[in-house]
């Protein structure tokens, strides 16, 4: 299973001991973080690491370098009685209109896409959210201890649904079009992590407020269904370190898969040729030399960023001062190579696994497998507990 | 399998043919009555009869007469090729408080009074909502194609909510403690409904509005989710004779689970003498005579609507005359014999399979694994229409 080159550089030792841990590691994983954020846990306890992605198909360097590169790092950092589940959470991307043509290779090449970047099934439970059923069925227990305030005042479904909306502002949104699914999604989301007990989360600041009403789900039912043990951990955010990349061809807003300009983002399929193409293409400054100056000069820090992500995470300010008496044509240059290094390895690795049709159907099969004998764990002391067996 | 004696009255011949039923079924199975509401299917085509139940417990009779008695009709009228399913819905009862072991039991007991008033496992499908989990998958997949405002429409929840805050007056009530599942069960229940593609639906009139949004719901995932043929059906509410039994010490409200004062309702379980005590004691008017007035009359009215069911749901009309020249001891004499009548049977047949707890378990299997067989089918479908496969 082939790794990045920069995973592979940096975690080379099987053994890993986290008081070696490089600085980005060691940020996510410092004993200080932990007390602040799990006030009910043992640091030293094994975890449950749960997250999720939606099936959006090929991943860009946005997805790569704000999720995917972390939960990468998370598997080959964790210790060994950690346990690891990653999710593609189909049914999280029905609650906005999808092709479903569309999704289904989406489902399938995430899914390759995953095991290409060196997330590893032997190592992590990697799995379609929507072949475990327990999902569903935790979320409607949910639902029904779930006041419909606290969903309300989520601000999440405001803003999907401004954007699928094209309105810019979710101030003035109004609910006609929301429906029920997009509403009520921060539910299911604390059923795909309480479903395994799951400890600890990454997940980006903008999921901050679900992990919160994830807590409050766990701990209203713990409330409610008492019994000498209580039955869900209340979950600890992982504050990884999310990287926000931004468009290639317009600095202002994220790099996005739903951009109508394909230059502005890198896919993971990109050839050398493209990747050289878009990056000359890229948006920056008129201003000569190089700084890191995100206010002032979006497009030149949005290359520096991942330029320092490329090169093992290195501090964008120590990458930014090696350019200082460079121009953009050098900055571009060396960035391209920097992206082909970093990317060439899982490219190889994706165009030959999505080829691999019954490979990718078995791999999923027995992940679920494995997903749902955790989970089916949870489900029978859920069902004693509210009075359904 | 005992049957009612009503029932066994009426439906002595294995081969049963509507053109020879008595008054009530043709009043069910005319086919005006199916042209009327179902303009999309074949009046000939065979039909897949769905009703659900929640797991209350004991029935009573106003349960017994209102819903259960019609399902055991619908059953033994039915034609060779039409399936019927029939679910003890427990996710629904989670919508309100519950008392865990309180269901747990409850659970068990609604499923042993179906087969004792004379549902029969080998002919219809009898199964726990909550053991076949193709429900809450096909509800979320619904809920992802259903508008808030459908849901916010609804006025169900707004009475169930305020029935359980003692509110009387559902036009005030606050969202205040409402729930997602109390909100969003109508979604759920046309889950249930699709699941199996049902095209019959006997429910009460409380549960037009669901149907109706069941159909919303059918066509705008036969229209999102277009292919060469339409999912799933449009179910026809069966508008069966639902009759309403009213409390016997309070005749202005229904007989109920929930009141406190046990002799206001006549338990599947009770006994001769509970039964003739119940009745002796059943609110009536200070009127000479029997006449039929359910303004004037609510108490006299209701016992005999009871006598007029109990009797080959005769005209209620009917029963009337014969008593007019009687009173009240001699109208209630004669009810409380045909309770006895009818109840005795099922009374006997309950009380055996209710301490067959490994029997009851296996029949709720079996039953599960009929329904997971044919929902199945559709989930398939389902998952391939929207992409999730």
């Amino acid at each position: 299973m082939p790794f990045l080159n920069r995973t592979q550089r940096l975690l080379s030792r099987p053994s890993f001991h986290p008081v070696s841990l490089p600085l980005p590691f060691r940020r996510l994983f410092s004993v200080s973080h932990l007390q602040h954020n799990q006030p009910q846990s043992n640091a030293n306890a094994p975890r449950v690491i749960f997250s999720g992605i939606q099936p959006t198909g090929i991943p860009h360097l946005g997805n790569y370098l704000g999720a995917l590169s972390n939960w990468v790092q998370l598997q080959n950092t964790a210790g060994p009685s950690d346990e690891l589940l990653f999710s593609i959470v189909g049914w999280h991307a029905l609650t906005l209109p999808q092709h479903p043509q569309q999704l289904s290779e989406a489902r399938m090449d995430m899914l390759a896409a995953l095991l290409a970047i060196g997330i590893d099934p032997r190592r992590s439970i990697i799995f379609h959210q929507d072949d475990n059923p327990d999902h569903t069925e935790l979320a409607w227990i949910f639902n029904c201890i779930t006041p419909m305030g606290k969903l309300r005042r989520m601000t999440t479904w405001k803003s999907r649904l401004a954007a699928s909306k094209n309105q810019g502002d979710d101030v003035d949104v109004d609910e006609a079009g929301l429906n029920v699914g997009l509403f009520a999604y921060p539910v299911l989301q604390a059923a795909d992590i309480l479903a395994y007990k799951a400890t600890h989360v990454p997940v980006g600041d903008d999921q901050t407020q679900h992990l919160e009403l994830c807590r409050v789900i766990a701990d209203q039912f713990n409330r409610n269904f008492k019994a000498e043990q209580q039955l869900f951990p209340l979950p600890t955010q992982l504050n990884t370190p999310s990287k926000r990349i931004l468009s290639l061809r317009d600095p202002t807003s994220k790099m996005s898969k739903s951009s109508p300009d394909s230059s502005s983002r890198i896919l993971l399929t990109d050839s050398l040729s493209q990747i050289s193409q878009k990056i000359r293409s890229a948006v920056t400054d008129s201003i000569p030399g190089i700084n890191y100056d995100p206010v002032n000069r979006p497009g030149t820090a949005n290359l520096l960023t991942i330029l320092a992500a490329c090169n093992n995470d290195e501090d964008v300010g120590e990458t930014a001062r090696r350019y200082g008496g460079k121009n953009h044509g050098a900055l571009k240059k060396d960035l391209t190579e920097a992206v082909e290094e970093m990317l060439k390895g899982p490219r190889a690795e994706f165009e030959k696994l999505r080829m691999e049709r019954a490979y990718l159907a078995q791999l999923a099969r027995e992940g679920a497998e494995k997903a749902r004998l955790k989970s089916e764990v949870t489900m029978r002391e859920v069902r004693k507990r509210v009075g359904l067996s």
